[in-house]
């Protein structure tokens, strides 16, 4: 195949980006006038004492007649932002109101940035318990690993709605329903295929563990000390338990190693692979370089060498983009009046994804377009329904 | 003078209320459409990254490039919600909701609710310090006595942002705008008048506090158990310093003993008061039956022995409401990057307001309605111009 950069996105100024920025990207909005006494009388007082006093008395009215059901607090605390790292709470509050926005846009789901000033696990786990009746879920985002593991779960086990620490799942989400598509266009078997997850960071681990899930043959991660095995001695409690459940052939080494007669590569992380290991993978290989803005490999070398190419970028074809997965996500978990977000419903959404890319499926195209307003509301009805218990 | 109610208001239905609560009351929506892959190239990956790392160099670019200096957290522990008293943090989310509405409508400002399942002083302290960076002030709302003193002043210590309890400050601004205009009908000089303030929690205290920075001749605070004076030994704290400053001629009893000669009458008690006491009042009292819904005398009895009479009920004349105050307060604070809300910036906002209403000038038209859209406007701008350092 061949891989060309298209050029829509790569116009954008510094000028325009500050100029965009300017204020913030978020404003709350009412959803009725109270433009007249009679308005302040139903929306104020004396009017909405009547609500809260219902509440009060029935608490299930609180997910009825408030915005909190229905709002998705962006929780970070601005330690694994984007490409740069650990900038602080305050830096990060751009990120939070750009995905605050997309959950507007692509889940038709209010959402606000909470960026706190601590990096404490018990502390913004505390913090969300405190503030628990003021929203309807969480999207925890860009936390370093392996703190945002301990993280996520603590949240989850504190909170009764929907938590989803998205540099996992999101992408993980994505990654399959590419990888599903791209299994079918090089007549793959996901059973027989090893699969190389260069980066043992959030997503790459989430991608290993729903990648097992949905019963790839072997996973083998890959971290900056090369190939994760159970004889290791260095490694973090999480890389440890995934030791034991990747890797099946113990191979080891560096990722030269993991990558000969591979089926599949899936990059998350941040560093440069050359060519000639790329060169050591099965015929007809599968390759996601999905660090940004640089991927492992670019697509055009990565092309001389696989069947399938897809990256993080919007510049090239089959951009493996969170925004696919987490508004319809978190909206069909809400939808459904979930209280958790479940494997089977990342698996869900992820199949609703690659089904949506199946009518035109190519190399070029494994996934539908972040932009393709199907994918929203497909995938908040494939979550919803995968949330309710089976049906005897 | 005469008073009848109006009845543009009261015509309201339980089903009218609750069914414009569905859902609540806000929406956030994005200040930019993200319908393009240049647009979520600029809002999001890869522009947004650039905005970052501006913020980590230059902190100052939080404050021109996010949305949170223009944010007002509205922050309740529900315990003091409107008459219905500690209903809890859940039940209390529509009234913070209408409040983040009416930020919007009247102030131009974004402002989200944010309702704490606890009542622990030194925990919400806390909490509001860890999401310091996603808001630019905190406005507390609904929070009993005596623990909103102590909370505010905490707060205010600890965030380098404007704060204000607006049960507080807010209804005291907005008396004193009242008081002005009423005194000049009268033909009364602050100096020389004795103010009962009836009813001695969040509101009566700050009442007194701002009359007699105004320089009220003498204030006298009731509270349940009768008059406020040095001698008591059943005092709080807070009320314990105000008996030191109030009722300078040692006046003891009850509402009748305060009443006795009075020039004006501020009920906040949320109890009733009898017509034999006011009537002992002074020739051309003035009254001010807040509490709501149930006025301490209702205006068609105040209005035999009273020359000035005003409630909080938007159904009669003279409606002493918040939003006259809290909107422009805020904005005016935020407009002019103020780190304190000072007792100059309210006595501004009073005047402000007093203002707006002296050029129709009447028994029953002290201050301007609620929906005038000149006062946003007027108080922001002398709010934000008493903030300022006095020119040499």
């Amino acid at each position: 195949m061949t891989v060309s950069a298209t050029t829509e996105s790569t116009q954008i100024t510094d000028q325009e980006v500050f100029a965009s920025h300017e204020g913030g990207k978020l404003s709350v909005e009412t959803t009725m006038p109270l433009d007249s006494k009679r308005a302040l009388s139903i929306a104020y007082t004396p009017g909405v004492a009547q609500v809260s006093r219902a509440i009060a008395d029935d608490p299930g009215k609180h997910a009825t007649h408030t915005w909190a059901s229905r709002l998705v607090a962006v929780v970070s605390d601005g330690t694994a932002v984007l490409g740069l790292g650990n900038i602080g709470a305050a830096a990060s509050l751009p990120v939070m109101e750009g995905k605050s926005a997309l959950f507007r846009e692509f889940g038709g789901l209010n959402s606000i940035p909470l960026v706190l000033d601590t990096t404490d696990v018990d502390e913004i786990v505390e913090t969300l318990v405190r503030l628990r009746p003021s929203f309807g879920a969480v999207n925890l985002e860009d936390i370093a690993a392996p703190r945002c593991f301990e993280l996520e779960q603590k949240v989850i086990e504190a909170l009764d709605c929907p938590v989803m620490h998205d540099d996992q799942h999101g992408t993980a989400v994505v990654v399959l329903a590419a990888l599903t598509n791209a299994a079918t266009l090089t007549g793959r078997q996901f059973k027989d295929m090893r699969v190389v997850v260069a980066g043992a960071g959030s997503a790459g681990i989430a991608i290993a563990d729903i990648l097992l899930a949905r019963g790839i043959g072997d996973v083998i991660l890959t971290d900056s000390r090369g190939i994760i095995h159970r004889d290791r001695t260095d490694l973090t409690p999480i890389k440890a338990e995934y030791a034991a459940k990747t890797n099946t052939t113990h191979v080891v080494g560096g990722i030269a190693d993991a990558l000969e007669d591979a089926d599949a590569l899936v990059g998350v992380s941040s560093s440069k692979i050359c060519e000639e290991d790329v060169a050591r993978m099965k015929e007809e290989a599968i390759i996601f370089a999905l660090s940004n803005p640089d991927p492992e490999v670019m697509p055009d070398v990565a092309a001389r060498h696989a069947a399938v190419v897809a990256t993080g970028r919007s510049d090239f074809p089959n951009q493996i983009n969170n925004v696919l997965a987490f508004p319809g996500i978190f909206r069909g978990a809400l939808d459904a009046g979930a209280r958790r977000i479940t494997a089977e419903m990342k698996l869900a959404a992820a199949e609703a994804i690659a089904e949506l890319a199946q009518d035109k499926l190519s190399p070029d195209y494994i996934v539908p377009s972040p932009l393709d307003p199907r994918v929203g509301p497909a995938v908040a009805h494939a979550v919803a329904l995968a949330s309710q218990p089976a049906q005897g």
